[in-house]
């Protein structure tokens, strides 16, 4: 059997390593900081020393960081010891044209790219129902599947080279929009006097009903700014959404007004908090 | 059994109407346009020759019609002729504020106001499971109760006078931004060229999941820009928003951004198609 790698061990990557490991595939891991190795080598998984390594010893390997850049010096750490054709996937979210960029320089040097995003959060990671956007040649899709499969409820083919960053963006843009729609509309009920899980449940049931009502709304009217998904998290992904909306000429004037308003609380310090702290900002510029 | 009067009789109105006949209620009716209470007369209900006569011959009158003016007009033309302790009951989306002045000169007269409006679009009318958010006296909400169940799944007493119609307002303010959310990463999406389809699909399960995803979505891909919920009602709406926001201090930047985009598809007489149009909007400011 092929030996699969994971690079990336964090809150999302972690979690995916494990289904890996409990589907029976023989894993090796690497992370900038070993330790967050542990959990995942005490399940079965070998830590590689180093990149070259993994490059190496591996079939398939997946990504799962943070930056465009990231994944770049990831993935040049691994291709002058990787075996021709080896299979990188790409789970992190960074920018379609750097993705783009990427596939082209690894089919150039005989090896395979998936740009992968992921969507489900941590829950999602931890119970493997992932959904997975998946751009790339078809024939690497079915390549990966197998391994998909271990920690996605959904892997998705969406198109070519980028096109999983693509749909990744029109994702956040999306939930950056629910996200203004409940914020706004629980800070106007705060300041007109309402009573907000009230106002919450009667609006989550209609017309006005989304997962941000029903998931994020609650956090608010218990002022739990936990993550979650991060201010600063949101706003990396914004800043990919705006680079890729100028690539195809699209306009976001509804993410340029949340993406301002989260900056607000990333300058103020509190980039880690969940973005539904954007209902603060919101509550603090009103009068009432 | 006291007699019930249904001031207005459109598409939200006519079907209500019905509900109370066929609930067997004695049903007074009066539309400006008389020929459209022939489908409810049909059923059973009086249609009043004035709305002196509606004054005189009702204990309580819903209205269902347009304006915050109309509204008032409506009632100043049957309070002459009311008998005392008449409870009036608004369905229409009015100003918050108006809503508090209009109960205020009914109870100075001894009468009854309670701001009730609606929400479950012309379906549920037909089908008699409108979401009712009433402002008021908690006596008079009981009072109304019987016959708002007639059409109602939902009705709830939200707070005093102008609370419903400021419930509304939080409503529509997140339908806008739900609206908004949809619109501008299907805009995105189709200049990236991803599948519309696939990308509604996909998105609708997650995190971007929302009622207008699950029923405006569609519309879209569909590009049926037949209403639903019409541009130049929801910029009605708006307005009342903007106008209760400064009341209580609430600053509204995502609906103003809302507002400005389906104000273009007014001006160019778009005002009856669907909201989901503000999907056009974006799309042609996108060069790809």
């Amino acid at each position: 059997m092929s030996r699969v790698g994971f690079v990336g061990l964090g809150t999302m990557g972690a979690p995916m390593a494990g289904h890996l490991v409990r589907h029976g595939f023989d894993v090796v891991v690497w992370n900038r900081t070993p330790e967050k190795a542990d959990p995942v080598r005490e399940q079965g998984a070998h830590l590689a020393e180093d990149l070259a390594e993994m490059g190496r010893e591996c079939d398939v390997v997946m990504l799962c960081v943070n930056r465009t850049e990231d994944v770049a010096a990831c993935i040049a750490a691994m291709t002058p010891h990787a075996k021709p054709g080896t299979l990188f996937v790409d789970h992190s979210t960074i920018s379609p044209a750097g993705a783009r960029e990427i596939h082209a320089d690894l089919t150039s040097l005989g090896f395979s790219f998936l740009d992968a995003p992921i969507t489900g959060g941590s829950m999602g990671a931890q119970k493997g129902t992932l959904t997975i956007f998946c751009g790339g040649r078809h024939e690497d899709y079915d390549r990966a599947l197998p391994f998909l499969r271990a920690y996605a409820k959904r892997p998705e083919f969406v198109g070519e080279a980028g096109a999983g960053q693509m749909m990744k963006m029109a994702n956040q843009i999306a939930v950056g929009g629910a996200l203004m729609a409940l914020c706004e509309s629980l800070a106007f009920a705060e300041a007109a006097g309402l009573d907000l899980a009230q106002t919450r449940e009667l609006l989550a049931g209609g017309a006005a009903g989304s997962w941000a009502f029903d998931n994020y709304g609650p956090k608010i009217i218990a002022k739990d700014w936990s993550p979650g998904f991060s201010v600063k998290n949101q706003r990396k992904d914004f800043g990919y959404c705006f680079e890729a909306a100028e690539t195809v000429g699209a306009v976001l004037p509804g993410t340029e007004v949340v993406d301002q308003l989260l900056a607000e609380l990333d300058a103020e310090g509190h980039g880690e908090w969940t973005t539904a702290a954007l209902f603060e900002v919101l509550r603090r510029k009103s009068a009432g």
